[in-house]
């Protein structure tokens, strides 16, 4: 979808103008105009309280429904081949006579309602209003249908590091939706793994068949909302969409060979782990630690998951004993809490080349122990003989935050609690039987 | 359990001995004595290489086991009335031979292989050898068997602003076991809720006695490790300790009226969750929000755990809209993103105060919407009356940094995820159920 990747943008919108429920406010207008600055394009911006021609490849345009549909037909007559409409409040009617203007003018439309509208790092273009939420570029692509779920999703990214290429808030989908944005990103070099949430979708046949030809080429996950009847009934007025039966979706996505998680924030640790390491071909994994409770913790949520613990081989464990007699091959294989960057590198190597250990669950706590910042290099080393996936833990609140980018940089995915990183080894596992055809 | 309240503590150790399995190190000696400098009262420290008489009401010992033996007797003919015994490596004769001591001497022993040791904020007692690893003053005390998930649980609780009263690690329970702690902690008046990590237990019947006592007066929550039998096995090796069926386990759990739950971060977020906020006594909840999507996620998690979404009455609906037309009172009740913090107060009065509303999740989502810092004043307005259950989200990483403090401070759990707030939300529910006598 090329009209997503403009060399100029046009914003329109007014610094006078307030409207509560779709959002048209000044101090809105004012949010998105600072954050486009940073587009590597030419960049216009229309106030409509002393309008001026809006010429630009892509329109953004934050003002109230019938000021926006008047707008969008200038902006398309003017040559815009994509419109964001940032704010919301369109009724039925509205939003067909906004499709009625995308039919005649053949402009791609993000949104109405969608409030956050779009960013692409690779090109510097966010449309969002809010300070400070320029995330890393990176390799994740997220399609979200709320503000508020993309908003916190795009937050938590940024908090924890985690990069993006593309973020499409699609709010009411008139036109563009999670389909056409599944196509895009399947051909973006830059995505790497597709996070989606999701309340309804308007053909569920076709979405299934275009997320089964793009779950085959890149990893997709997605969180449902609107599983309840409560919260369907919300998410009919929220996002103007039929949230379907939640049956229904389960079957659905199991066809498409999408991953569902059931909340933000295993939406984007499992989708971080997607794409930064490969598919976990086999179900038997290595837990390899510097500390007790934690390796336990994570050997109980391993078997909790239908994963199962690898039996290391006696070779693997006379090679390691040659150099370090005082490890224990038992899987959880325990290091000793003196373990430093050395003593995982070369454990690590070893049991990532044993033909019973499909995977790894790497520990290195700090506290507790005597683990240094500087021994990640030692586990970061051991992976460049692999072809297996390994995510690490770092138990704690503070030590993580201490390590995490080292980690993250190295492309190996990092949490604070060993049941997130058994819950991302799932997703690994899970993406490989979609990749072999077996995810059913 | 007065002997853990000493007015004097000696630490023995040696600023040269190394021992591998067990921790001595003259780092880890160091590191102790750094944190006992902020104890409130009297402190000696004997360095084993050159000798003095170890006088103190608390012993604190870092060396290899049999010389750990020969100090602890010294230290208790000197008059100790509790040793910290943090280094571990013991045999089961060596463990005995403790034991033996204990009994001649009538001190009480802390581990061995404790690790970590002992915390009480209240009198600035802390023996754990890392840095930075002083908690806050709070209402939250910690019994946990692992050195490995009690740093972890702590090192979470000191970046997540929860306040601990004291913080104790068993190692291999030669003496002072959960048994004792739980009663001591029901009996310290800053206790007010207790969690605990658990391997295995030596007596299950006394235990479950004990906790059941407990447990009618303040909420006691439990994360089992060694549930599988890949855990177990690395658990009976790790602390000295046989882990119990996980079937056993559960059904003692809950004769016990202890809160079961699966992982590190479970236990932190609902033992904080129970010290701040009453029992939630029924299952009717109202989510109100500013933001649409994270609040569809809360209502599906509330019907996922068994809760249930309010229905909201007339009244209360007729009351709020005389002043907010816009809001919608329909559980989940949408604020509308420009909500600022009267609008909340006056809303969460009106909804705390039905009839059919047990409790609440408040969503205040900053980005994609105008919520700022100081609107969390009105929030906490809303609580002063009334005596139900409440707890916060802000959704997103930096968002929740920045208004932590505030809830936290205003005695208000605060998540980032909705998911999490509704575990908080059904832990409460399940203690309610405890008080009642019908958790069963």
């Amino acid at each position: 979808m090329n009209a997503l990747r403009p060399s100029s943008v046009v914003l329109v919108g007014s610094s006078s103008m307030v409207e509560e429920i779709g959002m048209t406010a000044p101090s809105f207008f004012r949010g998105v105009e600072a954050n486009l600055r940073a587009f590597r394009g030419d960049i216009a911006v229309v106030d409509i309280d002393a309008p001026v021609e809006p010429a630009g490849d892509m329109a953004v345009i934050a003002l109230p429904p019938g000021l926006s549909l008047e707008w969008a037909e200038r902006c398309a007559s003017a040559g815009a081949r994509a419109i964001v409409q940032l704010t919301g409040g369109f009724t039925a009617e509205q939003r067909a006579a906004y499709r009625r203007l995308v039919d005649r003018f053949g402009f791609r439309l993000v949104g109405p309602n969608s409030i956050m509208g779009y960013i692409d790092t690779s090109i510097g273009l966010n449309t969002a209003f809010n300070e400070g939420i320029t995330p890393l570029p990176g390799p994740v692509s997220f399609i979200v249908q709320s503000g508020g779920v993309g908003a916190a999703v795009l937050d938590t990214a940024i908090s924890e590091g985690v990069g993006i290429s593309r973020f499409a808030f699609v709010g009411d989908k008139v036109d563009v939706d999670d389909e056409d944005l599944l196509r895009a990103y399947a051909e973006d070099p830059g995505t790497r793994a597709i996070g989606m949430y999701v309340e309804g979708v308007r053909d569920g046949r076709s979405f299934v068949e275009t997320a089964s030809e793009v779950s085959d080429l890149k990893p997709v996950v997605a969180l449902k909302g609107g599983m309840s009847r409560e919260g369907a009934r919300r998410a009919s007025s929220h996002t103007a969409s039929v949230a379907g039966s939640d049956d229904i979706f389960e079957i659905a996505f199991r066809e498409a060979g999408i991953l569902r998680v059931p909340s933000i924030q295993s939406l984007i640790h499992t989708t971080f782990a997607l794409a930064l390491q490969p598919p976990l071909y086999g179900k038997r994994l290595a837990v390899v630690s510097n500390v007790g409770g934690p390796a336990i913790l994570a050997a109980d949520a391993v078997v909790r998951a239908g994963l199962r613990m690898a039996s290391i081989g006696s070779d693997t464990a006379e090679t390691v004993h040659g150099t370090y007699p005082g490890v224990e091959l038992i899987n959880p294989v325990d290091m000793i809490a003196d373990a430093d960057g050395e003593r995982y590198r070369d454990v690590l190597e070893a049991v990532l080349s044993d033909g019973n250990v499909d995977g790894a669950i790497v520990i290195n706590q700090m506290k507790s122990c005597f683990f240094r910042e500087d021994d990640v290099t030692g586990i970061i080393e051991s992976l460049s003989k692999t072809d297996k996936p390994v995510v690490d833990v770092v138990p704690g609140g503070r030590d993580f935050q201490l390590l995490r980018r080292r980690f993250i940089e190295a492309g190996v995915p990092v949490y604070t609690d060993p049941s997130h990183a058994v819950e991302a080894m799932d997703a690994l596992h899970r993406y490989s039987l979609v990749r072999r055809g077996e995810y059913v």
